[in-house]
């Protein structure tokens, strides 16, 4: 029996404590300042809120003045919080590992530097260690299709762990592999998180044409169009001619920012970007953005009626454009080889109407 | 004003009058000897009855005793038979070709040959034809995403035009290219093809999952297994992780095959590939027998439920998963790669119960 530490009561990273108990560890759940009525509840009677779930009699979650204590001698620690709480992940916890240990992040992102730079969280955090213990820790991430919900309730899901220590890897692997869920290992950190990031941006772009029919449909008073969409729910319009010429024109704009980001361009059209770009489309909270936009609600009210959703597509749009916008300007990326992603960032920060160029994609 | 000459009247084939006939062209729709009702009824009204739209009015339809005059004089001549009609075009129809004509292929699948050669149409028809015109016909084909509804329906469509001859991809997009019917050019004829024929294969795979979470959730009768889906329905048990993986493992077994058959494999992560997979899944007929196999159907009786849907999907399989076992013969294909087709194979022709190979998928 191994001891593995989740930092972070979220769906995610609760639903790792899903295999983790199921292959026999102890699981200590650590709640951040935000989960504070998540972890109450499960210390209760095990219920957790947000998924739904009651989780395994194994699970012992704790708030986060508990974390030092839930730190020691855990053979891994699972990095559970979203992409706005990395900062707070460096500041917090980082300081109080212990040489040796090994860090696994469920959190899908771009961090992002001077002159267009883009980095991978598993990348960031070891910059950020101190000095003493920075050549210790061996960091990790998770990439491909996941839906909480779906891990949490055993369902068969595939995969990458990534990171630059093989061995590291494998460890993870073993920890945490079970019969439903199957691990790949990859040290192609660049290529793999990359794409685990910037799904989340194309699932908006895919589905803009999602909202886009409907408005085209015509019949959508202001209560339709601002009608959220729940996954598994019968689309109003059922088109997918627009939808797959999107979906294609992803993976090949993902495959660029891989290539351009230094990672293996191929792994765009295969598990870490296809793949999770298409659980992200139907299973995931992006879908619901951008259907709204596509229905023509402006961003500003969508996020209203997103109140209390993780709109992480917003923040990676964002930023990615920008750092293409960067390197363009000293020659090193051509924003025309991304017309999807600009549109998109022309969609969220200048009020552009949804329109995707489609005369600019394809190869 | 050109003129454009459509051989087969299916939905596919009929579908592509629409472009056509908004570019101004007179275009003319010869039935196959299967298609009398078809063509009757477009004679009648214009109005196609298995397409359930009626036609421009620029479009002229025949019965196939009126092929030879609809054959002169044509500027593009397409054949919109499906896979099963391919013999019957080679046959009928390429006899009747004058020289320096131009051909564009609708047709998706692979010609089997001695030995597990696979040969994509243009290049089958290419070498059936008569010694004396066989270097003055150019063949082109489609691939991509595109349901025939939709593009009858002016949605927004990407493809891509593939053929040895580039002068000749470049005739046929502008002749059909509109606002809507958004048209890429490729030489990659192999690259492609392949994964225009694949794709029906691959998207019974990943429907597998849809049915297979509807036995997982219980509760179905014989009824409910046998009930056919329809394209926009709601999933009885929305379930994606699976449904991704199997998806993500599809796009790598066609980048495989597509390899193995000297083309581009990075196109199986890209519109031929990964984008024709996902309106395929979603939009097209396949899904409803990958559905029903993962409901506990046998194929047999699914086949009888299905009767009249034409189910591509079983003969690309079939050939398929035969031109690999007769390559690795010669040690030059590895089953192993391609454990998702071998395993669809086996559930189409060897009574296997359908349990996707989760621990041999990924790289």
């Amino acid at each position: 029996m191994s001891t593995v530490t989740i930092i972070g009561a979220g769906m995610m990273g609760s639903a790792m404590a899903v295999p983790a108990a199921d292959n026999g560890h102890q699981v200590r759940l650590i709640g951040t300042p935000l989960d504070r009525d998540i972890v109450a509840s499960v210390q209760r009677n095990g219920f957790h809120p947000t998924l739904r779930r009651t989780l395994p009699g194994s699970v012992t979650a704790g708030q986060f003045e508990e974390l030092v204590p839930a730190l020691a001698g855990a053979d891994l620690i699972i990095c559970g919080v979203s992409s706005f709480g990395v900062d707070w992940f460096a500041a917090e916890v980082l300081p109080h590992l212990s040489p040796g240990g090994t860090v696994l992040s469920i959190t899908k992102g771009l961090a992002e530097g001077a002159g267009g730079s883009l980095t991978a969280f598993p990348d960031h955090f070891a910059a950020q260690l101190p000095a003493a213990i920075r050549e210790t820790i061996r960091f990790a991430a998770v990439g491909g299709p996941c839906i909480s919900f779906e891990l949490a309730d055993r369902r068969h899901t595939l995969v990458n762990f990534c990171g630059r220590n093989a061995d590291a890897l494998e460890h993870a692997r073993e920890l945490l592999a079970t019969g439903y869920y199957h691990v790949r290992c990859s040290t192609d950190v660049v290529g793999v998180e990359v794409c685990a990031a910037l799904k989340n941006a194309y699932a908006m772009g895919v589905s803009l044409a999602v909202g886009l029919a409907d408005r085209e449909a015509g019949g959508l008073d202001s209560e339709a169009a601002a009608a959220l969409c729940v996954p598994g729910a019968p689309d109003r319009n059922p088109i997918y001619n627009p939808q797959a010429a999107l979906f294609a024109q992803s993976c090949l704009e993902m495959s660029r920012i891989v290539a351009l980001l230094g990672g293996n361009a191929a792994l765009a059209g295969l598990l870490p970007g296809a793949g999770d770009l298409y659980v992200t489309i139907f299973g995931g909270r992006t879908r619901r953005l951008g259907t709204l936009l596509g229905r023509g609600i402006a961003f500003e009210e969508a996020r209203r009626l997103l109140r209390g959703v993780t709109l992480e597509a917003v923040a990676i749009i964002t930023r990615t454009a920008r750092a293409i916008r960067l390197r363009a300007e000293r020659g090193e990326a051509d924003p025309a080889a991304f017309p999807l992603l600009m549109h998109m960032d022309a969609v969220l920060n200048r009020h552009a109407a949804p329109d995707p160029p489609w005369e600019k994609f394809g190869l």
